[in-house]
């Protein structure tokens, strides 16, 4: 396991789209996997007006809310690959250019309306690379 | 997107062997990338002594402290695949018995000493299915 550099993590990050943001719910820990894009590096993900990520990041304002987002690919038979975790404070969009871009960038796996957008600044970045061991001898 | 009942969810969380395991860590939201194996219904994970997961549950102790767990599998092409996310008190495994087991039945991906065992209560089981829209007309 050899640990990633924030740069190395963040091109990782951007090389999918799919992660799972966690977050805290009535005192309890939550999350979801959810697709996301990254945009002038931070991490944007759409989100419906019912969404609990939504209605936290909507009354915490401009000071926003803490929250972890994780990606990683690791092969279930080699057991190779990388994880990457980020956290930092996740804000709702309300700039409506910026919204109107992310719904532009970004399509929602989910069949439902997904009219706003939550934008997540990378404050700490981890992630590592499970790669093979070298042989003995 | 179609909710999957209990049984469904349990069902595919045993079909795979990685899955995050979501806590808190200094009034904090934090998630790590894990395998695990499902015993007589409840998730195991094998963990180091300097973990988080291992010092916290340690703490708790018979209590436990309350996590989230998910797994999904979800093709970053079409867009299908499944998530469940379950809910329940992790509790550091005590019996040597039990410990024993665990370490016969669960190899860890990473080259580390991982001596502990936690093992997840599922209280609250919820998960989806996206499928395919239906095509119109």
């Amino acid at each position: 396991m050899t640990q990633l550099d924030r740069s190395e993590a963040l091109a990782l990050l951007a090389s999918v789209s799919l992660g799972r943001i966690v977050f805290t719910q009535n005192a309890l820990p939550t999350v979801r996997p959810v697709n996301h894009v990254i945009d002038r590096g931070q991490i944007v993900l759409r989100t419906h007006a019912g969404a609990a990520l939504t209605l936290q990041t909507g009354r915490a304002g401009n000071g926003g809310v803490v929250v972890a987002y994780e990606a990683d690919a690791i092969d279930p038979v080699t057991h190779l690959g990388w994880s990457v975790i980020v956290t930092g404070y996740a804000r709702l969009v309300d700039d409506p250019e910026d919204l109107a871009r992310y719904h532009a960038m970004l399509e929602p796996w989910v069949a439902q309306t997904m009219d706003h957008a939550v934008r997540i600044r990378p404050d700490l970045v981890s992630g590592f690379r499970l790669t093979a061991q070298p042989l003995a001898g």
